[in-house]
């Protein structure tokens, strides 16, 4: 019997530029959680990412404005613009609320942009936890986007390392022996908004563990190249 | 420490109309794994809800226009159509492709369309578990969706009951004592796609467990009117 167990990882402080985020990562859940496993996926939340690359800039917390002029110099596209609200296209092709910045859980003075580059952070946190504790992860980079249609918002991958973004069922058979329509399955976006679900957004843990992945989805992937859609091949720009 | 457990129900056969879903799921966890508990969120592919429900339409196997002609009587509005592919809204004010009809794991020459009403369904599963096994559990009715701008499927909910659909941080603050401004997230999409990692599309296990979440998010919910965006609020529509 295939069997997931997801949890929050406790012992992570409030995270500064240049700090060790791999080696502190590691060495909470050695702490907290009796050490990482080869093949757990580690889901570590984009604002903490953001704080160790040093990606803060700083806004006048009086003045709406200047948060407001960063979110229109991250943007590369405006999709749809309602009152305060900016959906737009960032440069690494995300579609999101206001380019992806926002203020919480940031110091007061500062916004927290995306990383420049999510799948190379997630590599580079993978690279420094094998370097450091031995193990073989796959780490995921996540953020919190609203989508159409559906209200709500959920946690999805901005980056990936050590597993494939989407497994494809493609030549697989239904159980009536038919070829599956279905055929693209987007996990890391699936195994983000799992980690969400024991991190929630007001009890401060930023790092999730699923444990129990299917071996066959390590591979090496992101999701610049697997996710982003391009906007040619998009219905919706 | 908060802790999710996630695991696929062997011991599932094949799905009739009339079926007694319920008593099924509770003799399979029962007989398989020891037993629903209270608090178990309970997550049954969209397929073996519309099969028991017999929601299924007779197609013309060898004539593909056939299904296309039922895709038509399901859709209300269409948003986009690309070669044989229609993005529409049903009439349960889902976005989704080809009305939500497929045909994989359906008997050939059989279509399976959506329940007539997912939040229904899901309530009458839970008020039937808790007659045959005594166990107050939360259900969730899962289906296959795609989305604009990222590529991949994902699984989200298209029916819960015992379950609030989405979770209010509103007025709670973030680790700075400052309101937060990410307030609603959409728990049983994230439920539902962390199921589906257990599931996943070849499987043919058709109902996951999920074991742990927050006592908290067990309300009175369904998706129509938390999730379901209604068009005169949707940017994309």
């Amino acid at each position: 019997m295939s069997e997931l167990r997801i949890f929050g990882v406790t012992g992570i402080g409030e995270i500064h530029p240049r700090d060790d985020l791999a080696g502190i990562i590691a060495t909470a859940v050695a702490d907290h959680h009796g050490g990482l496993l080869d093949g757990d996926v580690v889901v570590v939340t984009q604002k903490i990412v953001s704080k160790a690359e040093g990606q803060l800039v700083a806004v006048d917390p009086d003045d709406p404005l200047s948060h407001k002029a960063l979110v229109e110099a991250e943007t590369v596209r405006v999709l749809r613009r309602r009152g305060d609200l900016i959906i737009s296209e960032t440069k690494h092709g995300f579609v999101c609320a206001n380019a992806g910045i926002d203020l919480s859980n940031v110091e007061l003075g500062f916004a927290a942009l995306l990383p420049e580059d999510s799948d190379r952070s997630a590599r580079r946190i993978r690279d420094a936890i094998r370097a450091r504790a031995g193990v073989e992860v796959a780490v995921i980079v996540s953020d919190t986007f609203g989508r159409p249609w559906r209200k709500g918002l959920t946690d999805v991958a901005i980056g990936c390392a050590g597993i494939g973004a989407i497994v494809d069922y493609r030549g697989t058979t239904d159980t009536q022996g038919r070829e599956l329509q279905v055929t693209e399955v987007a996990i890391v976006d699936e195994l983000a908004g799992a980690a969400d679900l024991v991190l929630g957004k007001s009890t401060g843990l930023p790092v999730a563990i699923v444990r129990g992945v299917d071996p066959a989805w390590l591979r090496t992937g992101n999701v610049h190249d697997e996710i982003v859609r391009d906007p040619s091949e998009d219905l919706f720009r």
